[in-house]
């Protein structure tokens, strides 16, 4: 399938990377086609680079993991045309770091990043995805034992189907569909249990399992 | 040890139940002695009656569950002399049910009402846990198989220690010291994913478990 990757940070590299390897077409957008880390990821998957607005009107799927402060200004400049009737995966989180560490989110509660995107782009069906887990585990689950869960949010039933095809082809089994996009303020309201664990483990690579009696 | 509940619903009732079963002088507190709720606690139980005040005044520790909307008023009502130079466990949850359900909280992100019940009381040792699960799990873990997780929050080591000897007589394990009382933040914000799964399970018998890489 080809792919679009909207951010070039960790998450993009890892997830651009593991998707090349699966065998999509992945075209990796940047603020500019010639922007660093977009040629990083060409030398280094063989996968292509573009802008934003590239990658959106290249992929029948795109991937949108920049951070959330800058998410809705990268996703007027990818187009609301070259997005419409595709689905959109957001990775994003609403971190705000401006009072220090642990992060406060700047969108909470009553709202959540993934409805704010959903406005935005009302044409595509947002599936919020894996903004609960850190890259390596993202796209390689299996490197925790057990059945730990990822959480899937959107309006769109079909959009979801094909989102949770891809998360079994990273190797994700226990995948739960929290319900349309409003649950997206669950799983970014996870952040904040998130961050004070990464302090208490002293590392990332974590996730929960949902155990039931 | 002689500890003090406020609250006389399913929490406080489980609760209370359980600390007369482990041999402990529990007294209830309601709203006044002779509430219906407290007088079936003594039936059941043969444990004590008593106002808010009296049950502050009683126990050596203090358990408030009430709702997370009353928790200021009861804990006036409860009288913080009462309640100077004491641990209270907080189980409560800013819960508000004002537009529906799944509910939002009445206060959260940058703020906590495990913190706004600590600035409350500020001679009194707080210690948020258990409000994560449901109360069937709280007094017995070993209902759900697994090494699942129970989270603590507050400002002092010594009120903790003692919170998690009392949580280790339920028969919890994996009890996980999340930092001072503004980490009370991280596991108010589960609420929300907490109602999802709730919805999504059809069971409020369910907890999570942190696994790692």
């Amino acid at each position: 399938m080809k792919i679009g990757v909207l951010g070039t940070g960790v998450v993009g590299q890892t997830l651009g990377a593991k998707l090349v390897a699966l065998g999509h077409d992945v075209m990796m957008g940047g603020r500019s086609a010639t922007n660093d880390k977009v040629l990083a990821f060409v030398e280094k998957t063989g996968g292509k680079a573009g802008s934003f607005a590239d990658a959106a009107a290249y992929g029948e799927l795109l991937i949108h993991c920049t951070r959330g402060d800058t998410a809705i200004e990268v996703l007027r400049q990818a187009g609301g045309d070259n997005l419409a009737g595709k689905i959109l995966v957001d990775i994003s989180n609403p971190l705000d770091f401006s009072r220090g560490f642990p992060p406060s989110l700047s969108i909470s509660n009553t709202d959540s990043l993934g409805e704010l995107i959903q406005r935005e782009l009302p044409k595509t069906h947002v599936v919020k995805t894996l903004n609960t887990v850190t890259a390596a585990i993202m796209v390689d689950p299996a490197m925790i034992h057990g059945q730990h869960s990822v959480f899937v949010s959107g309006n769109d039933k079909y959009a979801k189907g094909k989102v949770m095809d891809l998360l079994r082809s990273f190797g994700w089994q226990a995948i739960i569909d929290l319900g349309d996009i409003t649950s997206a303020r669950a799983t970014e309201q996870m952040l904040p249990l998130w961050t004070r664990l990464y302090g208490v483990l002293g590392t990332g690579n974590f996730n929960f399992a949902i155990l039931k009696a």
